[in-house]
């Protein structure tokens, strides 16, 4: 009786809440089906000098036809106001109003309000505003609702119809339809400008991204911008990646926004005829994410590295996690899921996450890998499971485990006589880009990612409650995994070789596999130790030349202790773009290179991104192995705090999560925590016993102790380091 | 050498043919794709009383981003104009070319012409007109040309992409782009006007469908139209099914065509304030398809049955073959099936059936039956087949075959654990409009559909080559087929039951089953005779009173040699509907009910269609069994003749084939034959040995004889019938 009583005031107390405060609505679709239409607009933009130049992969649609409904149960009728993107009916209770209504009154009682939505052209989409009744991700969606009749007109009662809860991105205002969505822009003129012949060259100061605006634009003519990463690039007009070309006819001044974002540092302005220009500025445009991890530290080129990490990874954070801001602008699996993680220890945007995994996957059948590379389906499950480590995001994956169901079908559709993947027609196997790769045959790193992979997918089939999922999976992993050291571990190279060609082990020892299994933590103690020096500190291997794999291999290093190595080699790799001049890091740096040979790619002068995303991995290496914070259960219940200076005399920053932001200093003597999430555990080397005030503080081997980090406490402990 | 020779002659011949004519251009698309887009349109049109009324199944869209190529060999340079519904590059042998050109020039020589075209809204589409080079289904298109390239800026040269033959609608018109593609309209008064309170009531005569246009349209106020295909329902203000409302402020006079086109015969059109019409025409919307099959006899009602049939077949045959005109205008699997017969009798409109079938079928993956309906997915299989066995146009057949097996995989994976059909969720067990029908169990007219369906798998497998499909198919049809006779065939009964509730047979016979296995031919000749009399000829047994269901009950008994039976049936059904002023053919005909009940439906008193496809059949009956027109072999290349006068005096009618129509006359003493096609065996039933000129004369049986038809030779015999 009592147990009963406290149940109804709680429920009294959850109807009151709603009906005293105005809840929040916003516009609504078939989750994941906005993520991918505007992932076409976004990915459409790509020109290259002024042609055209679309993915190469299947773009999917949303879904053209969607019933979104939701019961209510009204103590006073409302008035709801109804926006909605596309032809549409309003039923309450099943009975469909006549016309298209922009304002209802739903009585009193429980009632049904439903809307069924067609728009081929943009994503079906509602917005519901009453004073309780809203629009939100608790609505649910279909788009085959089978409400068929039956001769007499009684509408199916066994359909069997399969509802979802709706997706949104959050767009509150119900007057800016979803198909008109932009990122925000503001004004910023240029640095400087230096006149050349028939025209002029401006220099934006740093790598930047936006739409040039062009002030006073007059005459008859022809107006030609030549955009340049690189002043050599913006002189080029013969040669430069991207370009406008605009027919000029007007007799008063105009201020003229060119239609499409570019990038760049340096603008090449041209005019023919009598055209005349006053000024040029850019409207810059920018994803607001907020900046929340932070690092700083003794050594001022480091804190430099990452500020143009931070700000590199900045401008490829747009409406998705994107590759690079000159050329591809796609969203590109293997680039996005370094994204994440770099999103993880910096602005730890749940959203664009979501968003960029929902865009990637598409919609089904499955007709090809993600991107068409076989590595890169195999990167976005690991995003999947990452995102739920750092955010806890439960329902994500429940949400999306049926599309991981059967993009995990196609690939294991592909496997070959030996269980194992191999090239396959419609099949990109990228790994890196690196000369001489060799991607014959049965290649180990991939057999790797897809262990990895099945692992995930049993981790997320426990989320999703897919019993058989659970085991078929773990089976499936568990095998792969010891086929993989049975067929490619080599005992005289102590070492994965690179791949199997027609059933026999190469001779060929790569960096890949072999990085991957450390942190995959693949290997026995003896066999990591062993890669670490027989590959990893080995410079008779192949070197990395990639920010992008360089990020795996410094991870590596870092995973097994050897940040001051890491460290030197952050300082000269990314130091050394720093000394030539770069203000955003690249996606491609071989110190071996010189002058304008490092502005080339695919064979074009000016190929190479100076601005790409997989060029800004210190913020995770600085923020996971140096303040060395990272989640140990998902969402940060626990985790853990090894900070490791590397060699610094002194660090400081800021880890974000869902919670707030995990704040750590340290010096060799040294060391401040605080935490408003979870429980910590914070691991220190002292040669003697720190001493934390309100903290125990336990030995747990030999000079390595622990201290529990409890939230909403500040932590100040003295050491030695 | 000679042969070389030849050769070289002959290539000669056809390039410079090439050359000498110009080559006829039209736009193109990935197949199947604007005949998803273009039903999509079509079916979002319906409105029930001013609301917006869609499908309740899931609606595809085309594919957003297609490629398109094709390799030329030109002797001279060539201007070529591009016409593009889309976004789009243009690049010659992979070479972009900068912008968006409107005609570009291809070199002499051995060129690739490609285009790439985005369009989210509408089909990506094009057309490209040259002297030699034009666009058309000889084009190469896929939507995911895999075209990546390695970092030296080398294309991949194992993509693997399947490219498959652009569709096309044969629209040469490239100044109007496809998606602006309407049906052609032409202006039609009314017969004659009824004042009535507040306005007028229109009579256009007959049942007719359009766009309502009204003239001299002026003042402030409300104009309403109240449509309905019978007297009683346009005056129905408040149960008509459909309906215009159309707020105005006019101060001069203006001429107002109603977005929507609608089905009528009486229009009830109100105004309210000052609003004042000068009148009120229509324009008459229809399929530009000719009337080519044709019917007369001795039997003026029989003559008045067929030219009603064929009008109401002509008002719903539109971009697509739809249910009924008033309504729906949807693409129903089951009626369409209908309609593809009826259309080899009178239309022989080829492109009209695989639009449909196209519409129908959609994209993957399958989610569901084809408009949910379980039969409704067989009906698909059915038609495909038949469209073969009419036009014999092997090609459809295989483009459309991936489609067929992922369709019959969905189906294949929801067997039972008696291997065979039931409800599941999602399923609607449609089978027929009738009272007190059970839907229950395991059904079995469902499972001989299956049976059908996996025949004619099997034999669309042998057409598309897939070797392995053909054992698989032929094997499941004749697994199936036993089972049935195993499971549903009782010996007390001398016929299928209706259905297995509980791995138990009911006591319920039901037409469905028996009739389908009469013309699927799946009975002994005993077993045959005992289901006529036990079922067809049963009044003991539920009687069908939907034409949809007669269709093929009457269809079996007529291959049944029932041909004066079903006569007087067909008097009796359809000129019933003649009798009670039909103008055309209805949804549903019980000769029990009375006066306005025959206009009721679904529980609405207006609810029943008065113009529907399914109701057009006896142009069916009586091309294929009175005037006994059917093909023997794939697109007549041999074709039966065996007139059945049924009781007439004489008929005589035309019906169409790929290459012309057959004519014939037949009285009881005389037949004439005429035929632009294949071989035709002509069999007659005869006193005495029928006397023709030109001709050899078979006696196969007593009193049975046998001509051989010729084409382009016209026959004239005495016989003696």
């Amino acid at each position: 009786m009592k147990n009963l009583k406290k149940l109804i005031l709680l429920t009294i107390f959850t109807c009151s809440a709603a009906q005293l405060f105005a809840q929040k609505a916003s516009w609504i679709w078939y989750p994941g089906d906005f993520d991918i239409y505007m992932s076409n607009v976004m990915q459409n933009r790509r020109t290259e000098r002024g042609s055209f130049f679309p993915v190469f992969w299947k773009m999917d649609s949303h879904y053209v036809l969607v019933d979104f409904h939701k019961e209510f149960n009204l103590a006073q009728s409302e008035e709801v106001k109804l926006f909605v993107e596309g032809t549409y009916n309003v039923k309450i209770d099943g009975q469909a109003i006549a016309g298209f209504p922009k304002s209802i009154q739903i009585p009193t009682g429980k009632h049904k309000l439903s809307l069924k939505v067609y728009n081929q052209a943009h994503v079906p989409a509602i917005f519901v505003q009453g004073k309780t009744i809203v629009s939100d991700e608790t609505w649910l969606t279909t788009f085959e609702d089978k409400e068929w009749i039956d001769a007499s007109g009684k509408t199916s009662d066994k359909s069997g119809t399969t509802f979802v809860s709706a997706g949104s991105w959050n767009l509150t205002d119900p007057t800016q339809l979803p198909s008109q969505f932009k990122l925000p822009v503001k004004g910023i003129a240029a640095v400087s400008r230096k006149k050349n012949e028939g025209g002029e060259v401006l220099d934006f100061g740093k790598e930047t991204f936006g739409f040039i605006k062009v002030h006073g634009l007059k005459g008859k003519g022809r107006l030609s911008l030549f955009y340049g990463e690189s002043a050599e690039e913006a002189y080029s007009e013969d040669k430069c990646e991207t370009l406008d070309y605009v027919d000029i006819d007007l007799a008063v001044k105009k201020d003229s926004i060119m239609p499409l974002s570019k990038a760049f540092r340096y603008v090449n302005r041209q005019t023919t005829g009598n055209v005349t220009v006053d000024s040029i500025s850019m409207l810059y445009e920018y994803s607001p994410v907020t900046e929340r991890g932070s690092f700083k530290s003794s050594d001022e080129e480091l804190n430099k590295i990452y500020d143009v990490a931070k700000y590199t990874f900045h401008l490829n954070t747009r409406e998705f996690f994107i590759d690079g801001i000159k050329r591809d602008r796609w969203v590109w699996s293997g680039d996005a899921y370094q994204s994440y993680l770099m999103n993880y220890y910096s602005f730890f945007d749940a959203p664009t996450v979501k968003r960029t995994l929902l865009a990637q996957r598409g919609k089904d059948p499955v007709t090809a890998h993600i991107n068409t590379i076989m590595d890169y389906s195999f990167y976005w499950f690991l995003g999947i499971y990452d995102y739920y480590k750092f955010t806890g995001d439960k329902k994500f994956v429940q949400d999306i485990y049926p599309r991981m169901q059967s993009l995990m079908t196609y690939i294991d559709g592909r496997k070959n006589k030996n269980g194992l993947l191999e090239w396959m027609p419609g099949d990109w196997i990228f790994i890196d880009w690196a000369d001489k790769l060799s991607k014959d045959g049965e290649v180990s790193f991939e057999q790797l990612l897809y262990a990895r992979s099945l692992e995930t997918m049993a981790l997320c089939a426990k989320l999703a409650n897919d019993t058989e999922g659970i085991t078929k999976y773990e089976k499936q992993a568990k095998e792969l995994k010891s086929k993989i050291f049975e067929l490619y571990w080599n005992q005289n190279k102590s070492a994965l070789v690179h791949s199997r060609i027609d059933d026999k082990q190469t001779d060929n020892v790569t960096r890949y596999a072999n990085m991957f299994g450390i942190f995959f933590d693949y290997f026995t103690p003896e066999q990591k130790l062993a890669v670490k020096k027989n590959v990893l500190l080995n410079d008779q291997i192949a070197k990395i030349t990639t920010p992008y794999m360089r990020f795996y291999e410094l991870e590596a290093l870092c995973a097994m202790g050897e940040q001051p190595y890491v460290l030197k080699e952050m300082k000269n790799y990314w130091g050394g773009m720093l000394k030539l001049g770069a203000t955003s890091f690249w996606e491609e740096y071989n110190p071996d290179k010189k002058g304008t040979e490092h502005l080339a790619m695919y064979g074009r002068p000016f190929g190479k991104s100076l601005c790409h995303a997989w060029g800004a991995s210190p913020i995770y290496l600085l923020g996971k192995y140096y303040l060395g914070v990272q989640p140990t259960t998902p969402g940060y219940e626990t985790y853990m705090i090894e900070p490791n200076l590397g060699g610094l005399a002194w660090m400081e920053g800021k880890v974000p999560t869902a919670n707030g932001d995990i704040s750590v200093f340290c010096s060799k003597k040294e060391i401040k925590i605080s935490s408003p999430t979870g429980v910590g555990q914070l691991k220190i080397k002292s040669k003697t016993k720190p001493v934390v005030k309100g903290a125990k503080v336990k030995e747990v081997s030999k000079g390595i102790y622990e201290v529990m980090i409890e939230k909403g406490k500040d932590y100040h402990m003295k050491y030695s380091g």
